[in-house]
């Protein structure tokens, strides 16, 4: 059945992440680890509380180890519970006590499948933010020098699909910078405040308290004994050294129901991939045919097609963009799973596991495929600047606007361009002929002046002072890098 | 990087279709394997209208085993082209033209990455779609024979979380059919339709019919050569036949970017495992603690907890419930990617594979757990009894409203049963008791009648003839199956 | 109050339906009068079935008028029971009995919020599906129009934002109009089975036929009375005459918690702004400055600019876009209020509304919109063929590819002509003039062949007769335009 | 026409903020005024960076009431631009222009609709944020009160729908508070950062630094004036006197393509309804008939029915689920439109505008609605008591585990005690007697023992500590209310 059942998880329908370094953290076999991980840190957690005895620590860590458990026995029984944990636990106790039977009575001591499950996720999604906060570095770093670099490269702003004024590429790059720095602020904020769960069965720590008396000595062990059965605090003194074993924030309380860590790790996801799919997207729109102000970086078979010789697509923005149309679906899904019933949902938990697994090795996928991108995209200014003459002029008569309003006051002037502009669109002749033929217009600017009004590279704004502005951010952002990341906000 | 980035696809997380049969119908292998099956199914079209050879076909066929592949590297080259296509026809090609450089001559002849994944997709759609219709017919049998047998077992009508009226335990099932019954006639119109994909680059089949017309003797082949070199329909010709190698539907026009199989595929998912979802959180309900009326089948392990001995958890209805929750979130995207720009579109279409995909096996995976579900549900109706007298015939208020409103008017035998609910419900006496020792009523309902009214298994309205008509349209659905599927409504 | 926090509904923020024919139709004032015509359906339908008086109806037919009644007090009322039918009652019973006490008796008889709300929101998804049918049909025959006008315009077919091969302007319309006709036959089909809704507070009808005992005369009239008191169906009998008086089809149970028809209105609305939305953004894409190929209707002051006199901006295909982008979010809430607990749940009916009405008048502007979009559009052959020429033959390198593979073998004919593309596209010169460049090629293929193989206009496939087809389907269902109507497929 | 399409927009379809304060705020009128209000403030910051003359501002100022201006008109006439300040602009400068003339040329200068409605849009958030922290906050301070009074009611924890474990409801209420702490947390962060937009038509302030130099007398003003024509920072000094006007945050850039801002209040408002709707979640579980544990607080009408007499509906939790089912799919909306291509898209941005309004004005009326909830929800300690009682000691049988595990070993414990709360789940015997019955057990455990491991209020683990950590963190939010709000961490 296993043969039947079971494949192989390569990633042949996901491109965007397929064989890069996420890849690898999300597996089955990444998540059945992190769960052991997780029971691993339990008895770490209870022996630095002076209740599992070292040995047995010591038996538990070395069974666990996930490549020699059965995977696919026990995603298969998984159903039965509905959830991996209650068959793992079994299987690992089992493992533990082939080696050694009084270390296995430790195994899971007090806990629950979602203190398991619920850590494990924390885990991943821990090693995978990191993962995309050092590409989205990689990624601002490349777009803060295009921003840089390219500061005086006029080309035309579009607006709805039209030329509307000249703007400069550097610009273009500050904003994809400015929007990337917010993804990776945020990412930085939520990955240093993602919680350990501790809670045992209905979030009160009970089991781990009554575990706690019974290993020392209290009345639960014997019936009667004499030992101090001191419960501690309870359970809460393993708050700290578990979620310190596992380098995860320790949180206020158990949130088995308290979802906000999967709901703000959901949305800073599609925040990321919403950043990066805008910078996508504006790479394919400047590498259309007829556009061509922007290619991909080439490489071996990059780009091709299976039936044209000639293609080069933008498949690196391709693969981001269809990432980033997939990833709010995801964190949807897990802001809605923020209504679960009572101590422990019927269905609102188990639906947060595989679209957060998705969500993360999606905007993974995404954050290093960006990386390429954006260190490797090539830049055509003279085609920017050919684009930018195609109209004749019609890309500055905002600011023709501005200069015969003036003369004419600005409802007759915008009436007089708009019709220039119509004529000019629909004879095909450049609008500064159309306005040098205009009696009222000659009569007022020397072919000089109107010369210069119509240069589209002087008619750039503060786009320069809005780059450093940009550039001023991001320096900071990287000055002071965790800032941010120190007092957590939400949680 | 292989052993790294590749796990293993066993559905851990996703216990709702781990181990299913759905499961291995949508591997990577399983789409790997549909993908070879599309060029073979074009080599025979190719051969069936007179060009292929025979013996290139025979070749292709034999060469198109997945297992010989490199699964993983393919996965990972995918990436340079955004799609798997490109990669896999390079390494077919290579394998073909191992055993016979000719007939690599004949692999993907005139054809395009999306004619081969598209066509993939609907067959991997069409098998998970016979099986989901397969398990409806299953849950339809099992909830027809519950409303059918419960059609006397009267319990509380809830709602808004409160008891309402008494309704029956057959008409709740026969809601569930009804359903359910909608859901499988979508399923069945949409498997019907599904179509192959056929349109080459461009959509407009041109290199197809190149290819006829060099394979024919045409210009093209020999650069004026004698050959007919017939194009026939130019391509079109050979829709039927690749169509009918596939066991799809034959496409009006190639549909690139007319996404609507697409579309109505995630649609009708999204339908079923609602209607199931329906079914399973009124079990989850109707299983809790304090209410008791429904219990899931027992098993080994089934419903069971890491923690605690006692549980018996709804575990199936879990696992529909949490399919459920994130199915819509799939069909969202689906329904999204309609929005396909040109002749294909350069993130649109990528984005669809994984949500169809995971829609595809969480609903074969919910549809397979609702049969073991539907077929072993306990009933209780003695704790449903016990449940409908808990309010002492605060039920069944609405009929004494209807029958104190010829007597004191609407308004005012509305006001007198709020408050005498009001009373019963704070002081915790039962109404009836409330009611009898109200003066006016006592004066006109004799104990007999009040009692008669009281009663919950005497206001049950239609529900039995309600049942019977649910029964028969499920009957009617099995008689004539195939009569929704005959004409495609949508395509 | 009111006045502070009633605004009107003008679409300020939605001009995609601002002051079209369906805003009208989804108003609170219509959603109210909507109410009142289930109530008078009610009435209507009682009489029929020998119940309630001609008298009784006719006065609650002529007090059923939304504009007396106090909109703005009922919406505020109806935060007290969470729908706004609980206070409507209230109130229209009261103006019903300032005209006439008994009729008064008969108003909401056996009913339940739901069966007025429901049966209104169909009601009104019906007029809206009507409204939208007719648009498509409109669309489509501007479409079917386009593609035979342009069944020789030959244009680049673009893939991933790159040209692909040549294609035709009729085809791309043609996929448009087989788009477009999915959507129709869709909506036609859902609008034919949108159902009345009946069932009473738990949906067994139960009050329904407890009025039709008391009013024939039964034990509940006076406690011991001599009337026949004969049940009839129990309420069952309703259903028909029900539906017939409002036009909505009889549904085969009360369908409180059997949500196929909301869930499956939604899926058609979404299928209708997917399928428009495609066209809209392929004209977007067009217009765009560089590119040309089409432009939007001229009107005044369409596709201006508050900035920039030059514009003109694609403003309908904007409109229809950003519906596109919101309808599938409203799908999506009502696919997941199938999950709809007991017999009528807390909060998923009552999140259904607006949603509803926001995708009825989202998908009702949208489809108003590309009427005048697609009668309107317009076509620039000049600049299609002007665009095909920009690669200097590039886009017939598939072409080439077929034609050389007999010659040097497909892999390396492929290698040559993505190198010989490479060259173009970074010199800058025309395919053409570096293929004429190349021995092997110049030694076999006479200029003459070269440049026809190099004619886009003679790379179009099938294209011609793909667009018959498309035509072909379109007759078809305008020759037959309600076949698909007439046995409800899903219910 | 405008009688036809035009209704009241009273929530008659959205009780959840019908008549609630949010409601005014969010109107096409508000929305209007916003926009008025953006202009104004433009006026403003020219004024105060020395351009427009302070007669033309008071001029404007006076001018700027959405109440004098034909609303319906304007959202008709917005279909023309795809967006409503086109019109605006024009009707508006005429109104000035009645005034003053020479005002008028002040009106809109330089600026572009994306900076007045994106302003606009800004501004509401804002108000309407501001609303929903205030409701918040006490919203939290009931939780706090609840989670203090209840530190030692006991009442079972439940589990997928099963008793669990037992708890306390002051921890039940401490796990509300901590969420909606979260929630608050990132409202006031949010709010502290909504940043006013200014970038003139391609988001390089060019036109405002134009007429900087107009009004400067520059070289525009007079084609060889005199005047300095110092463009000062070119636009960049107008952003701080701008974003003061508006009481917003001043941006780093103009965000016309940076939507940040718009995606985060998305994220924001859609943890605000997740953590309401969990707890009203709760609420309707706890207050099913058969649970009784809670009721909603009674009031006039609240909670009826227009059917049944008795009903007492949780009407305000029901409202908040509505809500929190709705806003997610807003949010989803908002996070997709991050993708914006170009300077300004076409189609994204106007994708925005009403789902925004629908989010915030859903949760504001959630927020509203939960301090009616969280105020008045009233507590039934005794049914609590009685229902942990029901099954007779198995919601203590973890503890039991704990204490047999070291007697019999772990493995046989468990065993041990699934076999006998399965047989006291089949027998209906309480677990108790089934457990005093068996030999094993009896022989190590004397009656009282067994006694108190049986009762469930000795079995709350750290509950309370618990309670004390989330009143804690509860005061320090108190008592620091604006750190976070300090530090823009996303923007």
């Amino acid at each position: 059945m296993n043969a039947m059942s079971a494949g192989t998880d390569a990633g042949l329908l996901a491109p965007t992440w397929a064989g890069t370094p996420v890849a690898a953290e999300v597996t089955d076999e990444a998540w059945l680890q992190a769960m052991l991980d997780a029971e691993v840190a339990l008895a770490r957690a209870q022996h630095a509380v002076g209740l599992t005895p070292a040995a047995a620590v010591e038996t538990i860590a070395e069974a666990a180890r996930a490549d020699r458990l059965d995977l696919v026995a026990l995603a298969h029984a998984a159903r039965a519970a509905a959830n991996p944990v209650v068959a793992l636990v079994t299987v690992f106790g089992e493992v533990v006590a082939a080696r050694d039977p009084v270390a296995a009575e430790y195994v899971h001591r007090g806990s629950t499948s979602q203190d398991i499950l619920d850590s494990a996720a924390m885990l991943i999604g821990r090693r995978v933010l990191d993962l995309i906060a050092a590409d989205l570095r990689r990624v601002m770093a490349a777009l803060a020098s295009l921003a840089d670099t390219h500061r005086h490269t006029v080309l035309a702003g579009r607006t709805l699909a039209q030329h509307a004024v000249p703007t400069t590429f550097g610009l273009k790059a500050a904003g994809w910078l400015d929007l990337v720095a917010d993804a990776s602020v945020r990412v930085r904020a939520v990955a240093a405040r993602l919680p350990a769960q501790l809670g045992g069965a209905g979030g009160t720590l009970a089991a781990y308290r009554e575990y706690a008396v019974l290993d020392r000595g209290g009345p639960a062990a014997t019936n009667g004994g004499t030992g101090s059965g001191d419960p501690g605090e309870g359970g809460l003194e393993l708050l700290k050294p578990f979620a310190e074993a596992l380098g995860l924030a320790e949180p206020t309380l158990p949130w088995h129901t308290v979802r906000t860590p999967v709901a703000e790790l959901g949305a800073a996801l599609q925040l990321v991939t919403g950043a990066l799919g805008k910078f996508a997207l504006d790479v394919q729109t400047l590498s259309r045919t007829e556009i061509g102000e922007l290619s991909e970086p080439a490489g071996a078979g990059r780009g091709a097609s299976s039936a044209m010789p000639q293609k080069r697509n933008p498949a690196l923005a391709t693969l981001i963009v269809s990432a980033a149309r997939q990833v709010p679906a995801h964190a949807l899904v897990l802001a809605q799973c923020l209504l679960a019933e009572d101590e422990r949902p019927a269905g609102a938990w188990h639906a947060e596991w595989q679209p957060l697994r998705e969500a993360l090795r999606l905007t993974g996928g995404a954050a290093h495929t960006a990386v390429e991108l954006a260190e490797g995209v090539i830049v055509h200014p003279e085609r920017m600047r050919a684009n930018l003459d195609l109209t004749g002029g019609a890309i500055v008569t905002e600011r023709l606007n501005v200069a015969l309003a003036p003369v004419l006051g600005k409802v007759r002037a915008k009436k007089l361009l708009t019709a220039a502009s119509a004529e000019a669109a629909d004879t095909g002749r450049p609008l500064s002929a159309v306005l040098a033929a205009d009696p009222e217009l000659s009569a007022r600017f020397s072919p000089d002046r109107l010369s210069e009004l119509l240069d589209p590279a002087r008619y750039t704004g503060a786009a320069e002072a809005l780059i450093d502005r940009a550039l001023r951010r991001y320096d900071e952002l990287g000055a002071e890098p965790r800032d941010d990341e120190k007092n957590g906000g939400t949680r």
